[in-house]
């Protein structure tokens, strides 16, 4: 199986440490990237370059696609010189960015004339989690391509489930995103809570972590954040687009979600602050801003 | 240090177990409630019952008190027949309650001045941590006396914190609450939104739990919550009376804590239904009112 080629367009924070990790599993890579310049500097360390998404299809039986939002995939997937013009029967598109299950299941119809198929395959986990190959990936699509593919995926990830049909893994994601974001507001209040009180806040998120209090995002974003560690393990502007994808989608539903929405206008107002390309623990911050107080802790 | 006599005030769900696990680790206890059955119901198993708190007190040098809100607390601390009036000098009052901690730092002052201490020791776990002896406990208040109360803490919990001064434990506790109820919420959103994408709800609280999503409300209270399991842990009207004292002593500090307070409205509305004697989970309901749609799996 490592000598199947593997198609990787879009070389982005998360998708440059993707690709790598592929390259170190033994896959031979073809890669392609809007900027050129990502593209030569994966080549110089053994990947192949193409011309164009139509190219790597040409050169490969799995393509890959780790772009930005739903009308990137869309472009390098069906645009002109994309991913269709070139894919070969029976081939697959695992497209892993986080976007519209609308655009998935679009896409995988388009795909689908051609004989080919495709897996939406998301992940979770952030630049720490691609470097480090420990993603967790949710897979929705065609089933039967599925364990051809988990080999590609376990190059990259660690926890990798197939959670169903076309749009499910994006379903999935956004989920996932949901939970995130009302888990990192409640890690907030918590925190500007605790500084007005006048609590010692590392002893505090010590003393709460391990019980039903307890989240990822406590254990993991709470210290770095009330040490002023602001640094992104996922951007606030691109918590902010899956953000719009999941309001998107919960309005194409009539599906109200009123602390989901407010977080995201909560984000907004770091955006306005120029904090967009701060860590979503920087949300701490927008706290602050309603409460008057800072939730840091000296030194 | 198990021949201490431990006083024990307030035989509700969660004192009587945490009662029941003192006599277990071999403390006398010495027990009233304001309701006598419980308390010769704790007699039939080995304790004595005293006839009232002041009674308690004068058989104890450390008593513990177990009730509902901060009136009650200072009702039997503060009030006629209240613990100061038989408290001896270095006795400590541990009061487990969660309530104000304004009204905890009244307490400690007026038993200060009888020459005896006060800690603050809420918990965390629910009924089913007092059953199991594994309650989180907070410890705020005098340090000095902390080591002498620890191996009657270590009979009902199983992490143990003192963070600070009184009222620092009760601080600390609605931190906590805070975590929890935000992180119950995102829960909530999360199903709702994944069942009306038509996902697979096990699959998906599978595919998300052991990542950046994780939380321990996912991980215990979602599948309760699909499975329509709404037994209570802890109950709604109790978590209702908890987000009453957060927001009031959010409101004295200039506060404003927009998620929290938003859970408590959806909390209201399922007080409105009826629903207060469900446990927390029952919170998925009332976004499933919002939204039109069930949350639930099948079998």
């Amino acid at each position: 199986m490592p000598d199947t080629p593997i198609g990787f367009i879009g070389l982005g924070i998360m998708g440059m440490s993707m690709a790598r990790n592929l390259m170190k599993a033994g896959f031979p890579v073809v890669a392609w990237n809007r900027t050129p310049a990502k593209a030569q500097a994966l080549a110089a360390e053994g990947a192949a370059a193409a011309g164009s998404p139509r190219e790597v299809a040409q050169a490969c039986p799995i393509i890959i696609t780790m772009v930005t939002d739903s009308p990137d995939v869309e472009a390098v997937a069906l645009g002109p010189g994309g991913v269709i013009e070139g894919i070969q029967p029976d081939a697959v598109h695992i497209d892993m960015s986080t976007i519209s299950p609308t655009t998935t299941r679009k896409i995988a119809a388009r795909l689908k004339e051609k004989g080919a198929h495709m897996l939406d395959a998301p992940v979770s986990g952030g630049s720490w989690g691609a470097q480090s190959g420990t993603l967790s990936i949710m897979v929705g699509g065609d089933e039967p391509v599925f364990p051809r593919c988990l080999p590609v995926f376990q190059g990259m990830g660690q926890s990798i489930v197939y959670v169903g049909g076309n749009g499910m893994g994006q379903v999935t994601k956004l989920v996932n995103q949901i939970l995130v974001v009302g888990t990192m507001n409640a890690v907030a209040e918590a925190l500007v809570f605790a500084a007005k009180s006048g609590a010692d806040l590392e002893k505090t998120i010590d003393a709460v972590k391990g019980g039903a209090a307890g989240s990822w995002q406590l254990q993991n974003l709470g210290p770095r954040a009330v040490k002023g560690d602001f640094a992104p393990g996922f951007m606030v502007d691109l918590q902010q687009k899956d953000l719009r994808i999941i309001l998107g989608v919960a309005e194409e539903m009539d599906l109200p979600l009123p602390a989901t929405a407010l977080v995201h206008q909560l984000y907004a107002s770091l955006q306005a602050a120029g904090l967009g390309q701060e860590g979503t623990q920087a949300l701490v911050k927008a706290h602050e801003r309603l409460a008057g107080v800072e939730a840091r802790v000296k030194g």
